[in-house]
């Protein structure tokens, strides 16, 4: 069937803003739930048949790991002098160099990290949960949803941040009200039976926490779902007292509820993992596996291909830049589409138009270090997430660690489309002192508790040039499938060659369809 | 102000029938928050003044925990050979002898375990998370909702559970969908201006997933709440196909959003904690503090108090049931108020009033261990809870050791109401058979992978003759000043002589408490 995700992310977009757009576009719009069943079984293999991979991102190992076992020679080229690619972690001591020359230096306390690409793992993403368990990478939960972190929006609340549970009990508790009346009063427009209409009634009662006259109120009601004023507790004047409602027409104004939205879908909803230690405990998962076929500090130039295979030239960073060529039968290409398209590739006309068809998303991840971990201590918010119409977007608590002493890192923001540009545009020292300053508007602990940060910007980043793909419905109508389509003897591999881009999941699935591809061609059964 | 919660907890009963009515009961119309902000300042006890703590639950260790630190010499008797009260676990090898003659004994495999009594612990449960830090008892997030996991009506759907996810996502659409067009066509009853107008339609929209006709449909767009039915994945024909929708009617009249509204109630909104390897890990943690002023083995008899002190007699079972004396200048009572009120307790009149007027719940957790976690492997489901109208009612699924190879125990049913009275009056192993059978409408695998179980009734514990207590809006009038003042030299602790009841943080709490009122007394300040 035709796609209608574009019109969708549209349509979302109209209803909430470009904050809600983006959003939506870089995980919403994108990715959910995955049919991968086990790994592939690649049988009849010709002895020597040989295969170069390039780039030891996930996607590259993962070809690696399964086409060796299936009996290929395989080798890896990789252009940074680690493994890994996106699927990385920054901690004290790492430093990162980016285009246009800014290096900074990480100077969180030993222990603390910050996952500037992938941080969370939806456990329907069942090709990445399964080679986890293979290759030993232990798991934890990540929360996504906390009810006691805030939902902030500037123009609204007179600015003060709301807790997600007193917004979601209240925009609840309205709605149903608003539907329980119409009902009530048999304004429905469309067939509702009499026995119908007695269920939706009750079940916008309940739903909403509704008093006998369908009015949703401030009381002991709506405090079981939105908190109290006086909690409940012991002694002679232990009963609680109810919490004050917020007003209906700020709460449908603010537009907040997208962020309700956003955690009711399927890419976020429990339970999501996080690996132990940092995400690039997945990588080096990968590397312990294939570690030894893959060759680090390679610039690749020219990927090129005749009758009797493929032939790459690169300049060996190990060796002076020395150019060298490396042949093979075929080739598995991981490489982004935004340095792919500014290399000499040998494919057909409609494979490189596929190439430069796809535009990348940019996009931002700013961790910041506190002396403790105030978000707990003062504000009982373990892990999840906050969400701000402020240009920073996103503020994640760590989903590991919890009631530690000592400093924490949080994610001090995370963005997408023009806050994106604003903040690459910055150094990295000032992408931080922005997070800082916007961040302070929802906790007014930052100046005093911060000790340090990261601001990653990934347009930045020389070996990827973006964050991931952004396909558009027009460009996966006309490339999609030209460019997961083996080409001679190249087939492309990496999130971007997949239904569930800007996930690992993406990357691990699209390898495994290449390498299916590649493997049949070989076999001859292509 | 005068609680309503009891005409609350009736509200929603009618609106959902009686499992619903006492699952809120049991926990939606208990406690939600505490306002603990650190432990009590007892400063200025006189050296020399004794209190005799009856119980070693966590209300009575508490109490002796901070009386010896304020400088009172304390000591502890316990009816059971152990300390922690309601707090506990069940381990392989661990043998549980009720009332009636039944000693069931645990099978379960190294490692695995089931919590009986308490087995989750909200965020804003100050208190106990509180002495959980100070004591060293590490916790790890308890999964509450799990949209992968079921919503279950034997009379709904044709008896087939549906995923949380599902259920969810068209619960949402379509009641969206029908406030949407009575706000489009000026149905509602109240006064919205046209600016409000245009927001509530903004927000049914987007909230409900609807189309450009405001209507809730099969597509793409539904689908990325309550999952595909092909998702995307990667390769020529990686797009998704999207998902059937549930009929509305049978969605309202199966009531399933009952679970839906459970899940968002204060008491279990994220993040929810539990002791790592097990919730008898707190009991052991208050343990190791005040291990050493606990005596074991002591059957309670009389409590008599006069102007010079308290005298308790008991059985001492670890000198054949020599009737003993121990005297104090105060006594801080826990044993729970079915056990009290059969006691010789010298109290006013107006006291044994309350300690009888308190019914208690009866409740019954069954805990079965499977050779493997079929739940994850087959339905990837990741912890959290599956909800069913059958009389089992909740089914939960472990938050810890993931993705781990051998047995696991998940909880098989946990029950409060008739159907706990009916289990009550099973043998253990019929429990644990009727909860094999009833839950194999949900889980296939169940006959296939079954290893052992057992199943605990509270009400024939002898030390709490039932789970906990259940305060009626009549009862908390008359009653429970009076339960929680202290009466002559005597004063009450545990959940029950709180707001917070069938909760650890109630037990605390009212432990606090009390001992406050017995520090002022004792100091000539109350």
């Amino acid at each position: 069937m035709e796609p209608t995700r574009r019109q969708l992310l549209t349509r979302i977009g109209v209803a909430a803003g470009s904050v809600a757009m983006y959003q939506a576009m870089t995980t919403l719009g994108h990715a959910a739930g995955t049919d991968f069943t086990g790994p592939p079984a690649l049988a009849g293999a010709r002895p020597g048949t040989t295969v170069l991979v390039l780039g030891a991102g996930l996607s590259g190992m993962l070809a690696a790991y399964e086409l060796r076992r299936a009996g290929y020679s395989v080798r890896v080229l990789e252009f940074q002098n680690r493994s890994g690619g996106r699927n990385i972690s920054l901690r004290g001591g790492d430093s990162l160099t980016e285009l246009g020359g800014y290096t900074q230096k990480c100077e969180f306390s030993p222990g603390n990290y910050i996952n500037p690409g992938p941080w969370r793992i939806p456990y329907h993403h069942r090709a990445i949960l399964h080679y986890c368990k293979a290759f030993g990478v232990a798991l934890e939960p990540f929360i996504e949803v906390n009810h006691n972190a805030y939902l902030h929006d500037p123009r609204s609340f007179g600015g003060k941040p709301q807790r997600y549970r007193e917004y979601l009990g209240d925009f609840t508790g309205y709605t149903a009200e608003l539907l329980a009346k119409a009902i009530n009063q048999n304004k429905l427009d469309q067939p509702v039976t009499a026995d119908e209409k007695a269920e939706l009634l009750k079940a916008m009662r309940m739903w909403g926490l509704l008093d006998g006259n369908y009015s949703y109120k401030k009381g002991l009601e709506a405090s079981l779902r939105r908190g109290y004023d006086k909690p409940p507790t012991a002694g002679i004047n232990g009963a609680p007292t109810p919490s004050d409602l917020l007003a209906r027409d700020e709460i449908m104004k603010s537009g907040l509820y997208q962020y309700l939205l956003f955690n009711m879908s399927d890419d976020v909803q429990t339970t999501m993992f996080q690996p132990v230690g940092g995400m690039d405990m997945i990588g080096k998962g990968f590397a312990r596996q294939v570690g030894d076929l893959i060759t680090h500090n390679i610039k690749v130039t020219n990927i090129h291909q005749d009758t009797s295979g493929v032939t790459v030239t690169y300049a060996d960073q190990n060796h002076g830049g020395a150019v060298t060529q490396a042949k093979a039968d075929y080739c598995v290409c991981t490489i982004p589409l935004p340095v792919l398209s500014q290399l000499d590739v040998q494919v057909s006309n409609e494979m490189k138009e596929a190439i430069d068809a796809v535009p990348y998303a940019s996009s931002i991840k700013i961790g910041l270090e506190f002396k403790r971990r105030f978000w707990e201590e003062d504000e009982a918010i373990y892990g999840g997430i906050t969400f701000t119409n402020l240009p920073i977007s996103v503020m994640s608590y760590p989903s590991t660690g919890y009631f530690s002493k000592g400093p924490a890192v949080m994610l001090g923001g995370y963005m997408f489309g023009p806050a994106a540009y604003d903040f690459a545009g910055m150094t990295p020292q000032e992408r931080v002192q922005e997070a800082l300053k916007q961040g302070a508007q929802i906790h007014k602990q930052y100046p005093a508790e911060f000790s340090n940060g990261v601001g990653v910007a990934w347009s930045r980043m020389p070996w990827t040039l973006g964050c991931c793909s952004m396909w558009s419905e027009q460009a996966r109508r006309a490339h999609y499938k030209t460019l997961v389509t083996m080409d001679g003897r190249i087939v492309l591999a990496g999130e971007h060659a997949s239904y569930v881009g800007c996930w690992q999941e993406g990357a691990l699935l699209s390898s495994l369809a290449a390498i299916t591809q590649l493997h049949q061609r070989a076999v001859g059964a292509g």
